[in-house]
């Protein structure tokens, strides 16, 4: 699969920050939203960047290796959260409602049947999840390129009906394993500073895992190539999420990336397109100790750092209204100039009225309150 | 003025550990938003908190100090950003517009007149903004009673007509200097750790500015009651946020507590009443340099890290959302119970059904979307 993924132009660098600039506050004093808005002007090539019709797009996938006790959760876990994502119940479905994001949930290669069902993308790869990467690969190089092109045509669809951002979200116990194999072999992290609890391993279940993930890292060997350490160890909700960022970062939309695992997939597509990281922004550093290798890897500061560790893509939610905030700012705050502010020089001062006393402060607040948005 | 503030009961906080920990989701994987929703249960004293009617206020006051050059910006910026908010064009417009919060604009002592205005709320303590405490005190203890009082006015206003969330933020050329001197006295923080560049102070104006507050901390002797350091140092915004803050604490109502300048007023609030801190969400650490040690000496950890340093509740409105998912996640999240999710014992695997190929991915997308918020 080919992917054509170019630089933003960097030319309208200067307008941007000049306009920023110009905003009624102290230069800088926005911090980090700041850099938002200048990446988000620069990925939409205008001053006035919109973010229209968000979604994240959570992939789910079984993972073979999970029969051998990588996970505190028994793999049913997988096609039981799929079902809770599709009846609302589940975080994700909380945190996107309340953000106004739209949600789309993908069968990448869950095992189970769901039957025909109006809320799932039906994306599944296999009936039965990967093979297990204790045994051999987790999947052929056919299935990880059908699972890569399914993610990138959903993006592509979500795109030409108008989605200029997306977050990526992922479930399938098991899977902070695949992403600990991968990061190691893709970031050069020492295997064992890449595993971790996962969904609540304890400190035996944590050791049990290094043991096992080394084992599988010994028996492949460890031929570097990217799509090569993507089939060896999967899962299939990686692979899609990584054909999904590729394609998102190919029509210049911009990517809300989450935790240790939908970064792992990052790690994928970034290694292929290292121009994918100028559309990311980094929604949160996860409790999982992996992910803060991953983010210092790739030099990255993410947005939030809330000891999260569920996955779903509940970070990038969670970070969405940040984003909104950086495009609300720059789009529709006053200047200095407009609003009458002086920069540097003093002004002679009004003589004050006195003020006449008694009542209510509030007395205008029913009626002539400011912003009343709700 | 008398405040009678009580520490939550703490009765409720196994079943709300137990609700939350009966969400769909890894034991404690919600990180710091779980600790947020345990926080706003026992505040409110149920299992299902709800945040009515979000304010910020926004307290503005003239500093007589300004004039001596402790600040980047002419003092007539005040009234300037005043007329700016009432005009909607200022970042805490944008940003409350988008949290959906409703903005207060309390002027408690701006050396202008605004005359009568439908959106400004008139708590004027002096025509003139406070005087120069490097000359004596900056209020009278009568002004700063009257300060406290509007601002506790203000907030049992709010509160009586439904609100139980309220941000705080100020406006004020010159505050971060009277917020480094109450810094400097209520947490015995060396002074020349609490002075930092405000709102855009370079080395030489910091070293000036550093140079004025050791004059004023000299001159003052050094009384430690904090009506007495409020009273010395003012400003009027500040005390009118440390009285609204003990009104909000009495009332049981959510703090939203900002950067630098609204952490000095909590200082003074939570010296005299200590279990004003309960009702607190610390929003962000703010880049002022003061503010990280004020956070530290007061044990709180905030929610964002962004870099800001512009004040005017900002830091408050952008962590809004957060609080909300809080109380979201709870009210709102499936448990494992509800959703029929495995906690721990594996169930047999159904087997799964050939797909069948071909056609759109999204094709139920359209019509049917999950959780299709907007």
């Amino acid at each position: 699969m080919q992917f054509v993924i170019s630089a933003p132009d960097d030319s309208l660098r200067a307008a941007l920050q000049a306009k920023i600039d110009g905003k009624t506050k102290p230069l800088g004093a926005l911090g980090r939203l700041e850099g938002l808005a200048l990446q988000l002007g620069l990925i939409q090539q205008t001053l006035s960047p919109e973010l229209r019709k968000p979604h994240i797009l959570v992939c789910a996938g079984d993972h073979g290796a999970a029969k051998a006790g990588i996970s505190a959760y028994p793999q049913d876990v997988t096609w039981q959260m799929v079902e809770n994502f599709l009846a609302g119940g589940a975080a994700i479905n909380v945190l996107a409602r309340q953000g106004g994001i739209e949600l789309v949930v993908a069968d990448a290669g869950v095992a189970h049947d769901f039957g025909p069902r109006d809320k799932l993308v039906d994306a599944k790869v296999s009936l039965r999840g990967t093979a297990s990467y204790l045994e051999g690969p987790a999947m052929s190089a056919e299935q990880c390129g059908t699972a890569m092109a399914r993610g990138a045509q959903i993006v592509a669809e979500l795109h030409a009906r108008g989605c200029n951002v997306v977050g990526f979200g992922e479930m399938g116990i098991g899977n902070t394993a695949s992403a600990s194999l991968i990061t190691h072999f893709l970031a050069g992290i020492p295997l064992e500073d890449c595993v971790g609890r996962g969904t609540g391993l304890d400190d035996a279940g944590v050791s049990r895992k290094l043991t096992l993930l080394q084992q599988a890292a010994a028996l492949y060997g460890g031929d570097p190539a990217p799509l090569s350490v993507l089939s060896r160890f999967g899962g299939f909700e990686i692979a899609m999420l990584a054909g999904g960022m590729l394609a998102a970062a190919e029509r210049k939309m911009l990517l809300l990336i989450d935790g240790f695992i939908v970064t792992s997939a990052l790690l994928v597509a970034a290694t292929l397109h290292p121009t994918t990281l100028q559309y990311c922004v980094f929604s949160h550093r996860s409790q999982e100790r992996g992910h803060r290798l991953q983010l210092e890897h790739l030099g990255a500061r993410p947005l939030l750092d809330m000891d999260l560790r569920l996955g779903e893509g509940t970070g990038a939610a969670l970070a969405w209204p940040l984003v909104r905030a950086a495009a609300a700012f720059l789009n529709e705050m006053a200047s200095f100039e407009s609003a009458g502010v002086s920069e540097q020089s003093p002004a002679p001062l009004p003589q004050p009225l006195p003020r006449e006393g008694g009542g209510e402060l509030l007395a205008p607040l029913c009626g002539g309150n400011i912003d009343a948005a709700r």
